[in-house]
């Protein structure tokens, strides 16, 4: 049984009977039916008006987000263990000609408004020193924590006194929505996010994620983003196939469906293991204590995962499973403590 | 009957087929059993050792290549009709930091040996001019006339001599080879290319291309592309249904049977009205000299297609088709002019 | 004698002068007294509120003016033969992170209304296409021709028409104001201009030219080309030096006087060999048919100049000389028909 | 009497001779006798084949170098308070096109060989993270401390077994060797440094640094830094009156001897407040324990200085001065404790 990645699973199947469905003649790339459908759909979903694009991936999403907030000589201010940071080999420098990642630690890979603050403080406005332009957080973030509406707000706060940017990487949006039980709006537009990367791909999509900007420069920056994703080579001949599977993804609710089920295994894992975990499981990921004689035994029953340097590993449930379907491994948890 | 693009078809079923059969888990990125294929398929097709990459769309695989062989303050020549000069907004000035396009006029998009040399004799060694550094076609080209392998080797002396990179745009590679009947390594590598965008989504495809490096720097180009593959956000999740696809496409000569369709559909077409041809039609491509009126005729028989100018018209034909197929369209040009 | 640029003059001594009155102890970087009167110098000069900036070399003056006008995935459109297409070693397309230069033909390299209407009309508005964002033209022109007043506002009038910013490469634009006789307001910002790259180096200057910014957004320009400058690389420690020698160009109009005596000698030369000039003279440049023999004639006098082509010749006249001590040139040209 | 930087100083004498002594005419950019003379001069600085270019600024010098020893998308292992990260508005982003700032703490702002190795092992070699290209240092640093041989050379040997590039930043160059009394080869490339930006302006030069390029493949790497200092507008047209000022600097050990008063000077102020310091003084900064009241006498006695945050303040002692001119702010020092 697979916990190394949420990539690791195949297509769930009703966005597979959605890309089926799409194979037919239409317009190429987002001048088909189905693309020209996401802006209404996601609107609806966040009860607002939302421009959205597909993008081919949360590393090509985020970084043409970042791409329409900042100038090539402004700074994003991020978590140092953020997806963006350490997992994209530069692409946000690529994307922003060379903007710079000014970069905060925080528990659980989170940002805290103290610590944003405190940095702000530090930058001078004069000629020499990066400003910066965009707060960009992961929610769920690269620990599997969730932020709060609160916590997304205080942070919004700070990027509109300071005239910055707001960024969230949600590749686990879907994760972090079913934890929290909010509306989509609370966590993002409300709590003053400009621009939201729409997981789809983790949470049972194939290939596609979406883009979406929010407020009153949203138009404006989809334009822009637009351009960015023809230029970077994004623009799809046969965009409705991704767009089928995102309205897939969202249009029955499908995305927390997935992701509730998601949550649940991961649950059902930290409830056989609570002493061992690194961060309070919120989401779909566990870090947990391991020894190298445990993770040897329970790879020994055929579970896989990722260690997570010493002494430590990284378990990951995805949407194919609930808390029934990882009892094996919860059982085999319990056991190493108590077998 | 849509003549609009070869984007605008459906997918192919052997290539649908493939894409469910890889609708399993495995590891993710190109970590995968069908991306570690590709090397090999491709070796095979093409008698040589190539490095091979899944690339998302044309415009990438073309700007990857270019950044590969060309530094930012080196030129590409090539065409000023060129998918990469007319179509990308830029995208390799983007992925190559700023090389530049030396464009150059030449019938039926192709350049010609003498054009290229004269172009090169003009550039000074000196710090203040751009040095050309790579030499890029497109075949079967923008018109859809074909080079014959003599026409590419012919170039590739020039690049060879010059210290030149060779790039080779095959968005419709596969209707070249098909035209010629000649082996795909006479070509390419044999006649000197360095790196050719393999593509497969106008040849039935869903979604990704092939970017093929050939020659002794193949290693080490193709692991530099890698690295621009991800920074640059086209490092898919699930790249399985991808590998997928193009693995279905070559290795049951797939790619050669949908473009002698295709071919074969524009032949038809051609025979049909001979005098109204624009360029030789070798491909799946016919420009046309077409009235508005006439325009207004076919179009109200339910034929869609692409204006091209003033008294000009694009129709583009596809691996769905084939002679018998649009034998309605051509019965309708040969009414214009006789009905 | 040298004619081979107007770079090989040694400085003038005003402006010597005036850097040695600036060697004293001041703020740094452009936070000096010199600095400090650049924008009322230009202001004055011009008659209108202007924004200036010292910038090291002309190409970063080109470079940084157009980076401020045209984002990464815009077009500039410009002539074949201008500076910043065929001397610059793609510098735009390094500060501005890839835009392209939609090149022009023309005669004595001048940019004509109708084909820049023309080119215009050829671009789609769609995402594929390189939008254009600015029409870049040179006064003084590489071949020596001037643009009146009347020339610049016709392609001005398209710039405000279509949207596009107006940059002017004035390297030798104190030449094309001596030459014109008419106030530098009509040449630029009533003509149209944004932003021109005011050159002093090759009138007298040694380092240092100047970049203005006109009209309703020059504030928000310089306050971006502030930053582009710093990022560059460009902003010296001590730009005093730089700022006083380009407040003695403009302050008791050494750079018309300057300009005009270089002219005058460009006038005298002219004069010599009027049935060899292939271009119009009226700056301070002359290209002239001259075989490969009479070229060694000359070099043999000790007259120095560059090759341009075959069988023609270019030479450049500069502010240390005058229509008299060009007269030993003047009689060579003639000896050469009648000696 | 004036603290706050070395950049507010004039221009030392035996420079501005050397300025006007290059006053004549030649050849443009760096065809001329001086630039010519750059190579031998510093080859025989350093006791070995050197390659030097002029450069405008030390943050040009720095970024040209970084761009020929890092890929967009390598990493440059760094001090989080270096020059190149907190005060060049991202100009290494922009000149190595998004290369990414690896920042790590260190006391007095310099690198320890611990700190880099436990970074360097962090990274994984896979295209999701971006692979360490070069270390880069500050010699004299920030803080104005130095750098022994043998403290550079245990990082050169990091940096050669990792295969990574190895840059000074050497802005103070000429302080750290005057500190340390050692041949310039052995903090050098003796060290295995690769590239030294070797500064001049705030020594006593007008405008202009050398970039240094050593071992096997300098060559290489000044040929491509040449195309870089076009691409960047940093090729000045009148390259002689730069060369003449960095050869004045060398040639006679003008360099030394300037920097030898600096740091004189600056010890004369150390040992006036020695329990003020806040860094040893090994150079020609002081960094000093200082409440605003204090700095407000100092200043009421017309010494000017720079705050360094809350309670602290930046002294920076130049070439014009020594023990000797500095004795008034030594004495109203030592006065603030016993007066």
């Amino acid at each position: 049984m697979h916990f190394f990645s949420d990539n690791a699973t195949p297509v769930c199947p009703q966005v597979m009977a959605a890309m089926a469905a799409a194979d037919q003649a239409d317009h190429g790339y987002d001048g088909d039916q189905w693309s020209a459908r996401l802006d209404s759909a996601f609107s609806a979903l966040f009860d607002t008006q939302v421009r959205a694009l597909w993008i081919a991936t949360g590393t090509a999403a985020n970084s043409i987000a970042l791409a329409t907030l900042c100038p090539p000589y402004g700074g994003v201010i991020c978590h140092d263990e953020a997806h963006i940071v350490v997992d994209e080999c530069g692409a946000p420098g690529f994307f922003t000609h060379g903007a710079s990642l000014m970069t905060l630690p925080g528990d659980g890979a989170k940002l805290t408004p103290e610590a944003v603050s405190a940095r702000l403080a530090t930058i001078r406005p004069d000629v020499h020193q990066v400003p910066a332009r965009v707060i960009s957080i992961t929610n769920a973030t690269e620990y599997g924590r969730v932020y709060a509406p609160d916590e997304v707000a205080a942070l919004g706060n700070i990027a509109r006194t300071h005239g910055l940017g707001f960024h969230m990487d949600g590749a686990r949006f879907a994760n972090a929505v079913a934890h929290l039980g909010c509306a989509p709006a609370d966590l993002t537009w409300r709590a003053g996010v400009d621009a939201l990367s729409f997981g789809c791909v983790k949470n049972g999509g194939m290939i596609g994620e979406a883009l979406l900007f929010f407020g009153p420069e949203a138009d404006a920056r989809a334009t822009e983003a637009a351009r960015w994703r023809k230029r970077s080579g994004h623009l799809f001949s046969k965009g409705r196939y991704l767009a089928a599977q995102i309205l897939a993804m969202v249009e029955d609710d499908l995305w927390l469906t997935n992701a509730r089920a998601a949550n649940a295994a991961a649950q059902a894992l930290a409830q056989a293991a609570p002493d061992r975990l690194l961060h309070r499981v919120e989401a779909n990921e566990l870090f947990i204590r391991l020894t190298a004689a445990e993770a040897a035994t329970l790879r020994g029953q055929s579970f896989d995962f990722y260690d997570w340097g010493e002494g430590a590993a990284r378990l990951v449930t995805n949407w194919s499973q609930d808390a029934a379907s990882v009892a094996p491994l919860a059982a085999a948890l319990r056991a190493l403590d108590h077998g």
